[in-house]
């Protein structure tokens, strides 16, 4: 089914709602889903909004006789088909409540629940820079083989060998692995979206990657159950690992119900195109992904950040940005509708309490209503103060995404965002890689010239730093250049950040996006049934491979507890004669990563870093267990790192 | 003479000096000089330091008899030749006093005026985005002849075929051309240095630039006297010009008396190199302008100027900024030393008092020590609450400018400095000039990407830019681009800054450093005697040079006092199908500088600015007079600009 067909089916869906409106309401009313699918007693903040979904369901008046339990509003949409209770449950205790619906004679009692948190809010803790994320896609990592061919679902293939197709991991598959995890050493996971993404395949796109939700409450059946996602996070929390959970709130997927039903004629941004007059204009337009099916009233996002922070922002660019949408098939909610950005609190809240996590990553975070982002920002700080969210604040300067973290001097509107992504760094790096450090302007210089500038950030030790992520190359590129990736990871793992890692980084897994993002996102050998060979397994994986994951996992286990990485001083030196030092002292410790930005053999100068090695006279490179002799320079191999601990 | 021949001579006098401060006082003493040469009655702070120069006066005591003056300390420092005193003239009226100096049984008594100030320090206006700034090199705009060959001076050529010696203009030159400003339409006068420089020219090298300070007190003779200064001020003054003098606290020149008789030993940052015993290993170094010689122990600065602001920044980094010298003829003054800085402030004050400037341009201004930076500042905005000083902050990233304005969130130090100069729009302009606009980070683009972070500015209205100066290459290179110049001109106009000009630009003069800066700070044709041709003139101009003359002065005019410039709303737009456009808007008014960024021709969509233009019917084009009909789109002619006046 391509995306015509669909807009076809929807325009005849519209029109049709056109008409029901007019009609009254049933006698027998039916009440199709309440959304959230239950609620909490004992939030700080007692009211919930409860989003009811049936034919005909607007022109209800409702009841409740549970104890402690007030209707404070009911509120009627532009669809005749929802309705917004708005419920006080600060007095409730637990329990299962009905809600009474009654229009003229019709009446319909419905259950609802009402469960006792499992901790409060203050107890959640969130990921810090004691954490290190490792990142990874449930369709790529591991398939547990019970979740492949599901059910009641929009048509989509599993296909393992097209790139941008299902390839059949799950939750489940996760599990199996925790303790890969551990003997990495990353202490926390953060898997792209779980939830349902309902939305057809087309062609060779489909909506593996997570990010086109269809269901706020539900996790994609391909990737398993609720329950399996609540196992998942409490096993994972057993071995002390923390799970961050990736949400979208600035666009759900095209499959979504409020697409065809749409709750108000403002629950999207920019939904002109959708309207039956403008369908007969539809183009196709030819993708890398796929194609896409729009109109002259289609408004796409420009995907430029700039104007949503600069002050001399125009209206029209502002609109593009932030009302456009990401692409025609994922219709980008409008967070300035109160009721929506409530319904999108509650989700978060929901998932917080129904499975446990300890963190949020939220995507494409400018591109939505920044005072409606901020408002849930302030509402999650209020009702868990030590959980962490972190934004994906895709624009390469730390001028920018410094703007986005709480508290910022430099933006009109506090975010109360506390962890924001340094694509900076990502960004530096990834240039320095194949350049020599003795340019001012090239190399390790460049981020030297970054992270200059930290002095922008409220808090830099809050701000995650990566080398690569699902949606960029691979840092090997389509190569294995294992010198400067084991130099980013030995930065990455050391400095003043949050660092996260993308899976299979550590077993050399690499690829571009010059055909299809699906090359960096490949499967991880042994996580699927067939594989031939299983890289989880040490004896499974190539010598090379195995260099590198032991590179790794031994940084990483350096790093655990390790109150010079949380709580050091950082200083950094200019590169000198091609060497970059950065230090981290704490009390009488220190460690040193020390970078040859250089091709050729390099040496470290002791008298230059002696305000950090002192009177040291031997310092042990973390990284290999040997001693190194300080009484005299220290070479360095081209493009050679080590990490002192002195 | 050459620099090796200094040094020699430098080292007797350095030890004659160690054992002439083993010999007691002369009963004669002699005072050679007294800085400030005089002072002034009524200024908030009542204080004011004298610095005293003779042979041993360390030991004297002083007194004085003079009604309202008292002495609040006598500092003896490190050279028996100097003594400062701390003079309190809080009460006292103007006149003559006598200082007595009394040694042993010597007896000198010197006389020291105290002055009536010429208007109360906040009635000093400094300048404002009210203003445009001409900068100009006063040995290259215009000779009156008279101080061309001036006796008393270290060796010294006029030479005006040598693009690196002196070409003889002079202060009173200026003075006779400030019709010409009026003319062109500036607002405000920035010259180079015009101290004294008496340091010996080195075969091409000399010191016609003015950086190299060997009197704070006095006007260079081949530049014109004290009086000439403040005639040219006062007559500037009636013509509506203001004045800013360019000042230098970082360092002085090597002929300053200082040098040859260090008043402490921490007068200038790491001295080491200057002693006798290290003078042996001087090395004599080959650069562009001329020899430098140094020994092992000279450490020059890195001109790397992140230290100053990165919070991680290594001491040996910081050290080798701010204690490094800028040149080895360039003598780094310690602006740690209370006393340094009390001399460097006083000074700054007293020409404020005895010409009336208007403004300081202070140079190299993140490598003099910050804490005493931002100390001179407070003092000066204390004193002259509505004056104005711009400090020379070469680093072409906003975050890093933005950083020294004051009150910035972002320093930890409050600089107090008013006006930054604005180093990224420069470089951004000089890249894009080149470039098509189509590429999302190239040509205006580049622009628009470094205008969006003016959020990091306090007061971005106070930021002054430009598109070149007397340290860069020209803007037209070794060209002629009149489209590029014109579109910079258009830009720099009407953008929400303080625009500084350099001279010459109005009459296309180009020129790159590639072989020496003195290709960037050609001779304006007219301005010297023998000149085949006087561009001062509009009938001696070229058909080019006066196309250029109009169009800068034609902009200029309109600039003043147009509140859209100074008080409107700025409005920018992203690049859109090459156009670049910015808006300034104030009330019912309005204006757009619309540039083509392509090498085609263009059109401006009307719809697209609509937020703008309104209902507007018709625009008139403030480069032309023309109307532009705004019922349809408008053409825009390859690189051509348009600044519409709606």
């Amino acid at each position: 089914m391509n995306i015509k067909h669909i807009l076809r089916k929807r325009v005849i869906l519209l029109l049709a709602l056109f008409f029901s409106s007019t009609i009254a309401m049933n006698a027998a009313q039916k009440i199709d889903r309440i959304e959230p699918t239950n609620w909490f007693v004992g939030m700080k903040n007692p009211q919930v909004q409860l989003m009811v979904y049936g034919k005909d369901v607007r022109a209800a008046e409702v009841s409740t006789d549970y104890p402690g339990v007030r209707i404070d509003s009911l509120v009627r949409l532009d669809s005749p088909n929802y309705l917004l209770v708005y419920l006080n449950v600060g007095d409730a205790q637990p329990g299962t409540m009905n809600l009474l619906f009654r229009a003229g004679k019709s009446k319909t009692s419905v259950k609802y629940e009402l469960k006792a948190r499992d901790m409060k809010g203050e107890e959640r803790m969130g990921f810090t820079n004691a954490d290190v994320l490792y990142m990874l896609m449930p369709d790529r990592f591991a398939s547990s083989g019970k979740y492949l061919n599901v059910k009641g679902l929009n048509a989509y293939s599993v296909n393992r060998k097209e790139p941008s197709l299902r390839h059949g991991g799950d939750l489940e598959g996760i599990r199996q692995h925790l303790d890969y995890f551990n003997e990495l050493g990353v202490t926390a996971l953060w898997f792209t979206p779980v939830l349902e993404n309902n939305s057809p395949d087309h062609g060779k796109s489909s909506t593996y990657h997570g990010y086109a939700t269809t269901d706020y409450y539900r996790v994609d059946p391909r990737f398993g159950t609720n329950d399996d996602y609540r196992q998942l996070v409490s096993d994972a929390h057993k071995k002390g690992l923390k799970v961050v959970m990736d949400m979208i709130f600035n666009h759900c997927g095209f499959e979504h119900p409020w697409v065809k039903d749409m709750p108000t004629k403002d629950w999207f941004n920019t939904p002109e195109w959708l309207a039956p007059e403008n369908q007969a204009k539809a183009v196709k337009t030819k993708t890398v992904d796929g194609d896409q099916i729009t109109n002259d009233k289609y408004l796409q996002t420009s995907y430029k950040l700039t104007p949503v922070l600069d002050p001399y922002a125009s209206k029209v660019d502002l609109r593009e940005t932030v009302d456009g949408w990401f692409v025609p098939s994922m219709p980008d909610l409008n967070q300035r509708n109160e009721h929506v950005m409530t319904y999108l609190i509650q989700n978060s809240e929901w998932w917080i309490e129904t499975v446990g996590i300890d963190g949020i990553r939220m995507d494409t975070y400018p591109y939505a209503d920044r005072k409606g982002m901020a408002h849930w920002m302030e509402v999650l700080n209020t009702e868990y103060p030590n959980f962490n969210t972190v934004g994906e604040t895709w624009v390469t300067e730390p001028a920018y995404t410094a703007a986005w973290q709480k508290d910022s001097p430099l933006a009109e509107v506090n975010s109360n965002l506390k962890t924001v992504m340094d694509f900076a760094f990502f960004d530096r790096l990834n240039q320095a890689k194949n350049e020599e450090t003795d340019d001012w302007w090239k190399g390790f210089n460049r981020i030297y010239n970054s992270l200059c500038y930290d002095y922008l950030y409220v808090d830099p030790s809050h701000v995650m730093a990566f080398i690569e992520n699902h949606d960029t190359d691979r840092f090997l590129g389509e190569g294995q250049d294992t010198l400067a990736l084991k130099q980013a990871l030995a930065l990455l793992l050391t400095v003043n950040r949050i660092p996260q890692l993308y899976y299979g980084t550590e077993i050399l897994m690499n690829g571009t996006k010059s055909t299809t993002d699906g090359h960096v996102r490949r499967d991880f050998p042994g996580g699927f049934a067939g594989d031939t060979r299983n890289a989880f397994n040490k004896a499974e994986r190539t010598k090379e491979e195995q260099a590198m994951f032991s590179f790794t996992s031994r940084l990483l286990h350096w790093r655990q507890n390790n109150e010079l990485i949380t709580k050091g001083k950082q200083t950094q030196f200019i590169p000198f004669k091609g060497v970059y030092v950065v230090a981290r002292t704490l009390g009488d410790k220190a460690v040193m990563t020390v970078l040859n930005g250089t091709s050729k053999t390099a040496t470290m100068s002791v008298a230059r870093y002696a305000e950090i090695i002192g009177n040291r006279t031997e310092a042990t490179n973390v990284l290999t267990g040997r001693k190194i002799d300080l009484t005299k320079d220290v070479k360095l191999q081209p493009k050679g790192v080590l990490v002192l601990s002195l």
